[in-house]
């Protein structure tokens, strides 16, 4: 049984078999997460992998089904924080994945410096909003931008975290792609892997999934792009396998 | 008439009805450079055109079917420089393009800072070679490798070329990616648009276009990726257009 607060529903993550409680006016895990997860090196066995800017969990609710490795969730709004306690305790995932309600800002301190085989991050896509924006609804607005983090604070913690030689993986939106190298470069993540995704052919991208090596050597591989839509706006083949794996 | 030297071919740029002098042991060109020429944003009327590491003048020429301004090829290598004379010479467009035979890095001091509406460049994509390399065939061990110029140089020269506002292009391998935008940012050129191109479906990117704007805000798109070959290794429609035009 899980206990679900004002309008928060209990979806299904179904590629997974996992469940997890979401909120149209508080969060709710985007297509972009899912991605991320999907596309970040995790070890199978075992490693220490943390997600920064959690949200409600998503992304190590995904990665604890790639890796029997400790995850650690690192959200700084309680609400959110919260949702993704509860749905970690509702999969019965307590054990392998802990969720730390704090400042991403702390954490090296905390946690100590070079820990981590694995660093992800689906932090703010957007610079800081008006006073009217925030108090429309300040859950989302802390999510979806640079209020209490800005993208800097994002990359130089995660390298902060990452052993050498481990991972650290972004989403963002590709209109950052410049700032985000240059910052990795500036905190000695080297960017090794960059995957593009496009909504539909014919189109802009309008995602960028990056992973660095902390003191990595410069090699960076550019994937086959990723499309989402077809043009009769159903998922591809693709996108289907990520959200539905055989339930399809 | 043409006088062609050594094994040089007269061959086609069929898409411009053009002619290019080529040659295998000395020099031929890429289809990265003719998917730079056709990237590159160009001016219609009038304006100024320079392209760096020419070599037997391919940019030049296809850049002269799409603009009325003024195109000026640089390129080291005398045997080169002296086959793009007679390329444009053949094709009747010396009152269009001149060429001129020398080191890009002495060109901001012989040129002028800041004149150029458009620069494009196809660098050499490979670190310094061996004596043994250059020993066997030293025309492509120069056109090939970072013998001459860095590729630092190149984007350091091409920004001081360029006119505020004015655009950069370079053709490259994906490789390079973070080298080439902290690189471009150091010098002032603001990455804006990113064209990757993919060999075939599902393999990795093997070719990077990027184009610049000189002191220009941040605010990079990524277009739709190309593909150079169909499954069964024909070219694939779009490189056909791009190639033979409406002669395909």
């Amino acid at each position: 049984m899980v206990q679900l607060k004002d309008d928060e529903r209990l979806d299904y993550l179904l590629a997974e078999d996992l469940r997890i409680i979401q909120s149209p006016s508080v969060f709710s895990f985007s297509l972009d997460a899912v991605l991320l997860a999907r596309f970040v090196y995790v070890p199978i066995q075992k490693g220490k992998l943390i997600d920064l800017c959690s949200g409600n969990g998503v992304i190590p609710l995904f990665l604890s089904a790639r890796t029997k490795g400790d995850i650690t969730g690192v959200e700084i709004q309680e609400r959110l924080y919260d949702m993704a306690l509860r749905s970690i305790e509702y999969n019965q995932l307590e054990d392998r994945i802990q969720m730390i309600h704090g400042d991403i800002k702390d954490m090296p301190r905390e946690l100590g410096n070079g820990k981590y085989d694995v660093v992800t991050c689906n932090p703010p896509y957007f610079p800081t909003p008006s006073k009217e924006e925030i108090n429309a609804n300040e859950h989302l607005a802390i999510a979806r931008h640079e209020i209490y983090c800005t993208l800097e604070d994002t990359i130089r913690v995660a390298s902060q975290l990452a052993k050498q030689g481990g991972k650290v993986a972004f989403v963002h939106r590709p209109g950052r792609l410049v700032d985000i190298v240059t910052l990795m470069r500036q905190y000695r993540l080297e960017p090794k892997r960059i995957q593009l995704v496009y909504p539909k052919r014919g189109k802009e991208a309008n995602t960028l999934l990056v992973e660095a090596i902390k003191d990595g050597k410069s090699d960076l591989k550019i994937l086959p792009p990723l499309y989402v839509y077809e043009e009769n706006n159903e998922y591809t083949p693709e996108i289907k396998e990520i959200l539905y794996g055989d339930k399809a």
